[in-house]
C-alpha cells in the first residue's frame, strides 16, 4: 500500500493544468520553459551592482589596483546572460506571431547594447542620490554607510537599471528587477517612473510610486508615501485603458513625507513640502506646506487598569 | 591569556536557560531538537509551488512531455517531508501528555493525505487569483508575468497552503508558511483567515489580514489594508479569550483601497468600494461607497527656501 | 567584431569613479576594501541565535547534553569574526587621521570584549520580548512558536545585539544588523533606540522607531506605527545637527496601535494607549486613551455597477 | 604602486596563447567555449546512476512506491543535458568544415536516443557484474555492499555508459565518462574496450585496458593488471597508424591476478589464469595456468641493524 | 512529438528492475532507503578528523584556547550521526530475520559508544605514524607537513576509525570509510587489517592490504605493495571459505619496498627488508634482505632512430 | 543521562594532545591556525588552471573577446590569495626563530611576485606537453581533448607550477599542490624534479617521481613507471641525508615504458627505450634499447574446472 496517493493527484493536477491551458488557448506543446528566470535575472542584477561600485559591491577580495579587469569581466559575463533573458522576452512576447527569431535576437541584442552604454550615465545618477541621502540624513556617517546600508538606495540601484530596460521595450525583465527590490525593502517602484537625479528615499517600507509618475531633481520623500492613480479608466468595452498618465507629476526639491498619499496626475509645484499622513488628490502651488488640517485625536480620561488587564474599550488595529 | 572570556560567558548563558526552563516548567532532558524547522517548511512550499506550477515554478530545465514525472516525483517528497513536520509538530503539542507516538503519528499521516488531496482544488484556485490580477492591474502583461512577479500572488499561494494545515490542525506548520510569505511580501495573512476565490492583493506591503477575516470572491485589496480586530475581550481570570470572531467579514467584489483599516467583526456588502485611508470600525451596505469625509490638508504660503536648508516648521516623519 | 563595447564602457565607468573619488577627495591609492561587509555580519548574527538560544535557533542536530560545548564553540567564533568587522569600522572611520592601527585594534577588541559580556542580559531582556509576545497576542500558541514565527521578535534579538554595538562604538557594524532584521521584516528600529524589557512588536511591517527614542519596560506596538523626528534643526551653517533627542520618550506599560504617528521629543506617559492611526506630535498623561478624534468616512448611494466596471468616481491609491 | 605587475603579465599571457593559436592555424574569432564541459558530463553521469539504481544510488529520500516518477524525472532532464554535450561534440569536431548545425544536432539527437533505448540493457549487464563481484570476493556481505563500495564497479557503470557513447560516434563525451571513473577508482578503461557480462575487477588501483581489447563473459581481473598494447607501427610518413587491433583478446571465464601484464592482440583462451606479476605477449591455450617461471627473490644473511638506521645495502624503491 | 521515449524507457527498466528483485527474492515493499549512506559517513570522517587533530584538520578558524569546546559539540554531532548509519548497517543485515528494532538500536548504541572510546587511543597510534613518516622520509619538513600533505597518513587515519568499526561488528560501515581512503589515496587497506603503531606508507599508490592481514609496529611501506591471498579455498558446495587466515603476517620494524608483492599466509620476521618488486610466497626469517636474485634486463646494441619514429620492436606497456 | 560521554572522551583527547605538545616541545598558546590550508591552494589553482587556459579550463561562459579581463581579474585575485598562503608557510618555518614579520613579509611577496613573472613561461612548457601527448598517443582526437581529459597533462599543470613555488622557497605549498593532482591521478612527482619541455605521461596510474630528478625534453613515460632513490644514505649520527642527489636523470627523447623501476643516481642517455617491468640501477647509454632478459612465465597443462571452483593452485594476488 503506498503512503500517499501520488499517482490520482498527479493525474488530477494534470487536469487542472489542462483546464488552464484551454482557457488561455495554450496548446499543450513539448519544450522547455520559455519565460525570463527570477534567479537569473537575480545573479546579473548583483553583478552589475558590483561593476557600478566595484570597490564597494564587488567581491570582497578585489583590489583597487585591479578594478578594470573586474569590471571588464563581470560586464561581459553580465551583459551575456542578460542578453538570453532578453531573447527570452521578446520571444515570449511573439510567440503568437509569426516573427523570425533571428529578428527577434537582433532586437534583443540592439537593447542590451543600448543599455550597456548608459550604464556611466546610471553610476553617476546613482552617486547623486547616495549624496542625497548622506546630506539628507542626519545620522548618517559616511557615504560609504549610506551605500551598504540604506534600502532606499538599493532600490534606487534596482529601479535606475529597470528603468533602463523598461524604456528599451523589456518590461518583463524590468518588473521582475524591481520585484526582487520590493522583496528586499518594501519599496515598489514601478520600472516605468521617471526619477530625477538626487532622489532619496528615507525608511522607504510601504513606499509605493507608480507607472506613469515624473519625479524631479532633489526629492526627498519618507516611508509608507504613495503615488498612485486615483482612477482606472476604461474603455467602451469595459476594459482597463493602459498607458495613460494617472500618477502624480512631483517637481524639483520636493519634500514627502511618511505616510502621505498623493492621487493622480497632479502636480507637486518645486519646493512643495507634503506634510505625514496628507491625503492629496489636487496639485500644490511650488513652495506649497501641505500638513493635516486638524488635530485628529481625543483624549479621555486616563484609565487606571494596567493596559494588559481587560481594558473593555481599548480601539486595537492588530489583527490578533 | 584568552582573547575572549568564553568559559565564564557560557556558563552565564547556561543560568540564564536554566531560568528559563524553570520559568517555563520544563525538565532538562537530554535530546534533540523537537520543533518544526523554517528552513525544512522553505523547501516544502518551494518544492509544492513546483508541483502546481511545474512549467512556470518548477526546475526551469523541465519540459513539458516530462511535467507528470516531475509532478509525481516532487510531490512525493515534498508530501514525506511535510509529514516528518506534522508529526513534530504533532508531538510537541503532546509533549506533557502520556499521548501514544504511534497514534500521534497516525494524526499526522491522516492529515498530510488529506491535504494532498487538496493540491488539484488549490491550483484552481490560484488560477482564480492570477487571472484577477491580470484583470484588475493595467500594468499586468499577461498571466505569466503576473505569476512570476506579483507578491500578492506568491503571499496567496503560501496563503492558500497553510489555511489547508491550519484547517487541519497543524497551526504552527501553517504560520511558519505564512511568516515565509510574510518576509518576502510584506504581506501578513494569518492562516486562520478564509478567502474565496480570485482575490488579489496589488503591491501588498503592509496589508494585514486577521485570523477570523471572511473574504468573498472576487475582492480585491490595496497596500497597506489592515482586516483587523478593534478589541481583544479577555476572561474573568483577566486572559485573551482565543478564537472568537473579531475580524471583517468581506463580501464578494468589495475593493479596499490602500492604507483603509477595517476592525472588528463588522460586514462590508457586497460590492462595497471603500476608500484610501478610510478608518472603519462598523459594517457598511451591499454597494456603498466610502471615502474620507473631509479633505484633510491645509496650504500654507509658499516657503522660499530650499527644502534643504532649514524649513523651521517642516513637520518630519522621518525617524531620522 | 566584439558583440558588446565592454573597452569602452570600462573606461567610461572608470571616467565616473574617478570623479566621484575627487568630488570626495579621495586618493586612489591600491589596496583592497576597507569596508565592514554585509555578508560578514549576517553570519555572526545568525551564530549568535544559535548561541543564544542553542536548542531552538542552533544547528537542528543540536542536543541538549552537549548544548555547552556548541554554545562555547560557536561563541568563541562569532566574537572573532564580529572582532573582525570591529576593526575595519574604527580603522575605516581612523582612516583620514595619523591613528595608530595597534591602538585601534586595542579599542576594537575591548568593544567586543564588552559585547561579549553582555550577551546573557541580552537573552534575558529577549526571553521577556518572547513572553511579552505570548502574552500579548491571542494567536500564540507557545513561546516556541513565538521564537521561531514572530517577525517582532527576530527584529528584536538584531536590535539587542545591534543597540550593545552602538553603544560601545561601533555604530556602522549596528546598522547593518539592523538593517538585516529590517529586510527580513519590515520593521526599522536605529540601533540607538533604547528599548526596555518585554516589549511586543505585532505584525510588524512599517514600523520605524528613531535614534533617539526612549521605550519604557512592557510595551506593545502594532504595525505601521512611527516614533519619528518632528523636524530636523540646521546649525548656522545650514548643516543638520547631529544627536539632539527628537524622537518620542514612550513610558511603561503604553500600547500604540497600528499606524499611530508619534513624532518629536513628547512624552507618552506611563499605561496611555493611542489609538491606530493617530497623528501625535505632542504629549500625553499617564493613562490616557487618545483615539481618533471623529469619524472620518462618508457613506454614499450603493453604486450597482460591479466594481470592476469603470466605476467612475472610485478613490484608487493604487500606483497601477 | 600595485602589488603585482598583472598588467604585464595579461600581456605576455595574451601573447603566448597567441602562438599557440597561430601553431595551432586558429583564428581569433568572438565566441564562447566550444567544449563539452566535464562538470556538465559528471552530472549527466551521477544522474543516470540514479536512473539505473534508483532505490541505491538515487536521492537518499526516494521511495520505492514512487521510483518511476523519479526515473522519468532525472532521466528527461540527464539526457537533455547529455543532447547539448553531444551537439558540442559533434559541432567541434566540425568546426573546420562546411556542415550545417541542423544536420549536426539531428545526429546528437538520434545519438542520445540510441543511448537512451540502451539503458535496460546496461542496468541487466551491470546487475551481473554485481553478482560477479559478490561470488567473487570472499568478503563481499551482500550485493548492495558491492555496489556501494567496490571501485570496479563504479568503473564498469561509468565503462557500459561511456563504451554506448563511444559506439554511437560520441568519442569525446566518453573519454571523458571514463577519466571521471579513472580519477576515482585508479582503474583505466578505454571507452572503445568490448566487455562482456559478468566482469569483476578487484582493488582495481592501476588496472589500464586499452581501445581495442575485448573481454569475454565472467572475467576476473585484480588491481594493476594491464591490457595494453606491444608497439605502435607508424605509417610511411611516420604517423601513428590509428584503430588498429592492438590489445588482446581475453575469452569467457579467464582470470588475471595482480599485475599481470598483457602485451599486443593475443588471445587468452577460454578459462586461463594467469598468475600474478605475469609479463605476456604471446597468446595461451583454453585452460592455461601461467605462473611466475622461476623464484624471483636472494635471501641474504640476515642484518642486525634496525631498518631505520643506514642498512647501507638496502634497496629502495621509494622515491623519497 | 516528444524528443525521447522517456516512458517506455521507464517502463523498461521497471522491468530490469523486478527481474533483479525476483532473482535476489526480494519483495517489492514500500519504503525508503535502508542503507548506509556514503555522503553521511564522509561526513562523520570529515568530523571525526577536526575532533583528533582540532588546530590542523578542524575548521580554519578554530583557536586553540577553545579547543575543547569544539572537539565537544562536533564530537557529539558525529557520534549521533554515526549512530544513525549503525542503526542503518544492523536493521539491514537482520532485514529477513524476525530482529526486534529496540535491540537492534542497542547493539547500534553500544557499539557507537564503545568506538567513541577508543578515540584517543586512535590519536596516539595516529601521532606515532605521523612520527614515522617524519622520521622516515627524508623530503619530509615538519610533522605537520606530514599530517597535511601524505596520502598514507590519511589512509591511516580512515583505517584506525575503520578497523574499529570493523572489530565492534559494524563491517560495511567500515568498509565504506576505507573506499574513502582508497579512492583519495590510491591505498588499498581491508578494514579486518590489525596494523601496529608507528605506520608508514610512503607514495602509496596501489597499496593493497588484505582482511587477515597482521602488522606489527615501526613497519614502512612503499607503493603498489601488496600483501595478498595466494588462494581462495572453497568448501565441499564450491562456495568461497570466508575468514580464514589468507594473508601475511609482517612483524616489527620490516621494510617492504615498492611494487613487492607478499602472498599467502606467510611471515616476514622482525627486522626483514624486501627489496622492490619482490615476488614472495614464503616464509622469510628475521632480519634476511631479499632482494631481486637476478638483472632482469638485456642491453641491445644502441637504436639510431628518434623513438618517436617506428622504433619497430619497442615493448610498449602503454595501452594506447 | 546522557547518550555518549563526551566529557570524558574530551579531556582524554586533550590530555592525548597534550603529550604530543609535550613530546614536540610546543607551548600551548591562544591563537589561530598557523599553517598553510589545502582547501585555499586548491582554490588557487583552480584560479590558475583558468588564468593559463582561458577559454578552455576558465569559466564556461567566458567568452574569447574578454579574456584579458577575466585573466587580470582572476590573476590578481589568485595572486593576493597564494601570497596570504606563502606569509603562511614562511612564518610557520620561522615560528622558533626570532624573525621579523615584516621581513618575513617582504619575502613572501618577493617570491609570489616571481612565482607571477613565470606563468607565461609555464603556459608556453605547458602547450609543449599538450602536444606531446597529442603526438605521442594514437587515440588522442585532438589537443583541446587532451588537455581536457588527460591526467598526466593535469599532474603537469600542477607539477610546474608546485615547482616554481619549491624553487622559490616554498616547498610546503609546492607540497600541497603536488598532492592535490596526486590524489586525481595517482601521480605522485615530487615539487623538486627537474622535467624539460613536451613530456608525456600516459595513463599515469603509479607514476612516482622523485626529488632530485631530472628529466630532459621530449621524453614519455607511462603509468607505474619509478624514478627512485637506491639508498637513503644517513649521517655519523643516524639521521637521513637531506638534498643529495639520489634519483636518476633521464637524457632528452628517453621512453620509459609502463611498470619499469629506475632506482639511483643513474643517466639514462639520449634516446633510451626502456621495456616494460624492467627493474634498472645502473646507468644506460644514449639509445640503448633495454627489455626484459627473459620469458618470465610456465605455461602449465590446461585446467578443467571452470577458474570459479577451487583450482586448487591457483596464484592469486588479490587481497581478498
Amino acid at each position: 500500500m503506498t503512503v500517499f496517493h501520488v499517482s490520482e493527484i498527479v493525474d488530477a493536477l494534470q487536469g487542472v493544468r489542462q483546464q488552464w491551458r484551454e482557457l488561455q488557448r495554450r496548446a499543450l506543446e513539448p519544450g522547455g520553459r520559455d519565460l525570463p528566470a527570477r534567479e537569473a535575472l537575480a545573479e546579473v542584477v548583483e553583478t552589475l551592482k558590483g561593476v557600478l561600485f566595484p570597490m564597494r559591491l564587488g567581491p570582497p577580495d578585489l583590489r583597487q589596483e585591479s578594478e578594470n579587469f573586474y569590471v571588464g569581466h563581470a560586464l561581459d559575463a553580465a551583459l551575456h546572460a542578460l542578453l538570453a533573458q532578453a531573447r527570452l522576452e521578446l520571444r515570449y512576447k511573439a510567440r503568437h506571431a509569426e516573427t523570425d527569431h533571428g529578428e527577434i535576437d537582433a532586437r534583443a541584442l540592439a537593447a542590451v547594447r543600448a543599455f550597456s552604454q548608459r550604464l556611466p550615465v546610471i553610476r553617476g545618477l546613482l552617486d547623486s542620490d547616495v549624496l542625497a541621502a548622506f546630506n539628507g540624513d542626519p545620522a548618517a556617517g559616511s557615504v560609504d554607510e549610506v551605500l551598504l546600508c540604506y534600502p532606499g538606495v538599493l532600490a534606487m540601484i534596482h529601479h535606475r537599471l529597470a528603468h533602463e530596460l523598461y524604456r528599451l521595450g523589456l518590461p518583463l525583465l524590468a518588473r521582475i528587477i524591481s520585484e526582487l527590490a520590493h522583496a528586499a525593502t518594501g519599496i515598489d517602484i514601478h520600472p516605468g517612473a521617471q526619477i530625477g537625479s538626487a532622489f532619496f528615499i528615507d525608511h522607504g517600507t510601504g513606499v509605493v510610486i507608480g507607472e506613469t509618475a515624473i519625479i524631479g531633481e532633489r526629492v526627498r520623500v519618507y516611508q509608507a508615501v504613495t503615488l498612485g492613480a486615483k482612477r482606472f479608466p476604461r474603455d467602451a468595452a469595459g476594459n482597463l485603458e493602459k498607458g495613460l498618465p494617472r500618477h502624480p507629476i512631483v517637481e524639483d526639491e520636493v519634500v514627502i513625507y511618511a505616510g502621505a498619499t498623493i492621487l493622480g496626475r497632479v502636480t507637486l509645484g518645486r519646493g512643495a513640502v507634503i506634510g505625514g499622513n496628507v491625503w492629496l488628490t489636487e496639485s500644490v502651488p511650488a513652495g506649497a506646506h501641505i500638513t493635516q488640517a486638524i488635530s485628529r485625536h481625543e483624549v479621555r480620561a486616563p484609565a487606571h487598569e494596567r493596559p494588559g488587564t481587560a481594558a473593555p474599550d481599548a480601539i486595537a488595529t492588530g489583527a490578533a
